[in-house]
């Protein structure tokens, strides 16, 4: 998906919603453990109730490969039944990747080939030949880790270099001589706060990728108020408070209800 | 595997090589594409050739997800044969992972508790709480990356703070406080040469996993002058120059050879 087609998406639906697929057996309603694939059922009702809501899906795949081979599964059905049924809704698979040239090479061929997916997450630490292999594909995008919403963010993303330049910000302008506002996005935890401001002095019009409202506890108007742009520039996930907001078998009625709550405060902020 | 365990595996043998499950269908000897499963195929043949000759396996995940469902169902069949047949070999994944604290411990559960690795290979950026959870299984172990050996390595690894220290030796220290040389062990491509001097004035008794050598160009003999400990501390990783060195039916001979080469290098440098 273009970034004209994101932003088309974005104003027409009046939403920035990404819907986190962060699907753990142990917490889906029990009754659909019946299913053949409970994971698949799952995503399937929840994609149905929420995506007039969200304009884009993040399942992260580190709980698809917690169930192995059937969790692989479980994840190839979810992203075919998107790809098939919702053409118009973006797909980021959060892997966090990166690795030397050869090898990064072969996940983009994974995801962008084979498993037909608009974005991927992907870690810079080893730097621009372990980024650039997915810059490669007219239309696809990588979300690069810059300031994540984790308390963890703080040991190194945070760190002052001898210019007086923090490594996130590093990696912000250092990855526009790679990219660009069209073909990747940045990792921009909520729970940041007032950093959208330095985020933007480095990278004003690149889309950013927001976790942890919800759960994770930061705040969808103070990331709009320092964050947005022209183009909104922003896509905010949420994950648990919606997809497990029930466990009945209403779940999937109540996630729609929560995801609508969310879709109407954006449409406020836009 | 304790430490002492795999200590005592390499003074032994007198090896302490690694070699690098890289497997790729693209590349394996024609023959094997009529098998059921030509991954695994090869990789039995490569690893009832090479075993005697070294310490450790390193399948690298991203060759294995390339080919989905299949991959997984490969990548898992090779670590039972491992654990099956050679469980005095050390198994580390290489899939370079690390997410926000409740995502990791998924990774954990599946690599340390459901695939029955050894180790597995981690990324840094995200600080403490993408690191920890994986600390939490005795025997069990994090190799995070430090200091890589692709060209990208320079990019930001390099980079240094106010007080005169480079990220990657702020990644040795500041991980110190969270795991020690019992259940850590960092990346260093063997490309960097002399900057093992440094790697050793900060974490003077970590097991290094070093790539680099072979394909990549990087020399066993500068690795062990400056990163060798009494206890070796070092597994030196090689993939392609082995596991590719031939490509018809002679192929894990050829292979077996090429690591017997290494192997004996390695005997007369301990």
């Amino acid at each position: 998906m273009t970034r004209q087609e994101l932003i088309h998406q974005i104003f027409t639906k009046k939403t920035f919603l990404c819907v986190g697929l962060d699907t753990d057996i142990k917490k889906i309603p029990e009754h659909l453990l019946q299913e053949e694939d409970p994971i698949f059922a799952f995503n399937q009702a929840i994609i149905d109730a929420t995506a007039p809501y969200c304009v884009a899906y993040k399942p992260n795949l580190a709980f698809y490969e917690s169930m192995g081979v059937k969790g692989w599964i479980s994840f190839e059905k979810t992203i075919s039944y998107l790809n098939e049924n919702y053409p118009d809704h973006f797909i980021i698979a959060d892997a966090k990747r990166g690795d030397i040239g050869n090898t990064s090479a072969m996940y983009a061929r994974t995801f962008f080939e084979e498993i037909n997916l608009d974005a991927l997450t992907v870690a810079p630490y080893m730097g621009e030949d372990s980024v650039t292999p997915f810059l490669q594909y007219p239309g696809k995008w990588v979300i690069l880790l810059a300031l994540t919403s984790n308390k963890g963010s703080h040991d190194f993303q945070l760190t002052t270099d001898q210019n007086g330049e923090r490594l996130f910000e590093k990696v912000l302008r250092k990855s526009q001589e790679w990219g660009n506002a069209d073909n990747m996005m940045y990792v921009v935890g909520a729970t940041q706060g007032q950093m959208f401001e330095d985020i933007r002095k480095v990278a004003p019009d690149h889309f950013l990728l927001v976790p942890g409202i919800g759960a994770q506890g930061g705040s969808l108007e103070e990331v709009c108020k320092y964050g947005m742009t022209k183009d909104c520039g922003l896509i905010v996930n949420s994950s648990r408070a919606i997809i497990y907001a029930d466990k009945t078998e209403k779940f999937a009625e109540v996630a729609a209800q929560e995801a609508k709550k969310v879709a109407e405060q954006m449409a406020a902020l836009l």
